[in-house]
């Protein structure tokens, strides 16, 4: 059968989304769902495969049209049984994906690292081909995934890479997999989120309780959020702005390491944060430049922005099957 | 020509290394002499050559029987040019080895950074063949070299992997690249010497002390080496057990770093640190182990003492003319 149609499911902590994508890399259709992450893999699965099904039906398809399916699962990959060996943001363990989603819909299945999906649907879809890009999103993790000679790099026994969990601050904050100091207990959205609380509370007076005040006046530090600090900062509030830069030069050190180590030819800017240009791509960018081993002497990548947005996922996922 | 022997020349920051050695890796004949890295490159290039001639006289042949000459060196090197971009320990910027080393000697000229020099030459000599490993030299920097599929792994462009100087301690000691907080800043024989003078200075009971007395009883910081703390844990000096696990679990953490993004099947240890086996690898595999992500659920990578000692560079280096 000639490869045309494909389904991309991008597997998130908080929500998972199906789609239909066609050859060039196009979405035809989408759904998205919260995960709740509480609920037992089986029933997880099977409502992945109700949303895929529906999804298949919205692109004007039927199940006999697709080439199989591509799965982003925020986890590290048995490279030989393909099964999910540790899924921190999930709390799954050594689940088998492909036979239970096998049980609802027909075809091949192929999973890879969330990360590595998303940075292999931006490079696949690139109007510019290049062949070596490290995509880092910014979300719930620190996610980051690498395209190297056209394929996902999983490291050399195909376990995947974990650079969010690769230690920063020796001795720092506590991370969600157990260890202290990594990079996403400081450069993820969930971590931002956290140091804009612990600011806020220091600085009553800062302009990013504006965003957290309910009608009633009543001000409420959970309301804070990832956009908090930069609504703020755009306003000049100082404190916003000192917070941003902390975080940005965090991230920027983190990426820094990546290049040092990867050196990449462009990278890729994924999450909501990427939106927030002049305030986080641009310093993002200086800040790894002047941490980056031989700064100067060597070519420094682009920092370009994710082009696919929050469906770099689903495509790439896609693209596993129609690129196999 | 038939590939038989080779040239390999190790050069380091303190002392370089040349030898001949044969298709087997075997050495033949070496010599060492000091770097003196504050000599100009021309004259230091000479002194190699002048080397490197006595000793292929010494391995018993003439300069018309040799393959090549391959060169390890501290450096980040254009792929293309061949040119050193960036020697940080040797203070060499944009210089032209094979030029100026063919003034003296014919021959085709291969140059890798040293790290990735000494694991090629582990691995091409392993007798239990592994086309993937990690290898961490403990030296005046902290060293890194990486197989991959055979390969000494240069990044996406080629410039080479730096691991040294990613940041572990973000905000932490300034290291000699510029940057604060690198892993070399904490983890090579330089930082550990660094910290044991500091903690020999907070401890004036310590044994350390011992390996730091004159004969007329006159005690000297700057006595201290690498292996003074070792020789004061074995007598069990507190002081001594203390300083050892703190650079222990900053080494361990920081090859953990790695693992989790190279994922190697063996990691190789280099350097003469090596050789303290139950106070040094034995607990840096531990503290890494520990440190790894998802530690206990995918395959911990054993770790080996090199077997080629010192040599690794200089056969590494060789075994570049005489595998390609």
């Amino acid at each position: 059968m000639e490869k045309k149609y494909a389904i991309g499911v991008d597997v998130g902590g908080t929500h998972f989304a199906a789609g239909v994508v066609d050859y060039r890399g196009i979405l035809l259709a989408k759904n998205s769902r919260p995960t709740k992450s509480e609920r037992s893999f089986e029933i997880i699965v099977q409502d992945i495969a109700g949303t895929v099904k529906l999804t298949v039906e919205q692109a004007g398809l039927s199940i006999g049209d697709i080439t199989g399916t591509g799965f982003g699962v925020p986890s590290t990959i048995d490279p030989t049984t393909k099964k999910l060996i540790y899924a921190n943001n999930l709390s799954w363990l050594n689940q088998d994906l492909t036979a239970e989603y096998g049980r609802y819909i027909p075809g091949p299945v192929y999973i890879e690292n969330d990360a590595g999906c998303a940075v292999f649907g931006e490079v696949k879809t690139d109007p510019e081909p290049c062949d070596n890009a490290l995509m880092i999103t910014f979300g719930t993790g620190f996610g980051g995934g690498l395209v190297m000679n056209g394929k996902i790099f999983r490291g050399c026994d195909g376990f995947g890479i974990e650079p969010g969990h690769t230690v920063l601050v020796y001795g720092g904050r506590k991370c969600n997999c157990g260890n202290s100091g990594c990079v996403e207990a400081y450069a993820s959205v969930t971590a931002l989120v956290e140091l804009c609380r612990e600011k806020m509370a220091a600085c009553p007076d800062s302009l990013m309780w504006e965003s957290c005040t309910d009608p009633s006046g009543k001000r409420e530090l959970k309301m804070a959020g990832g956009r908090t600090p930069f609504i703020a900062a755009r306003k000049g509030d100082r404190a916003a702005l000192e917070l941003l830069e902390t975080f940005t030069n965090m991230a920027g050190q983190a990426i820094a390491n990546l290049i040092t180590l990867f050196r990449p030819e462009k990278v890729i800017i994924g999450g909501g944060l990427c939106n927030e240009g002049d305030y986080f791509i641009t310093p993002l960018y200086e800040a790894a430049k002047q941490r980056v081993f031989g700064s100067g002497l060597m070519p420094m990548p682009p920092f370009n922005r994710a082009r696919l947005g929050n469906d770099a996922g689903i495509v790439g996922a896609a693209m596993l099957a129609l690129c196999s």
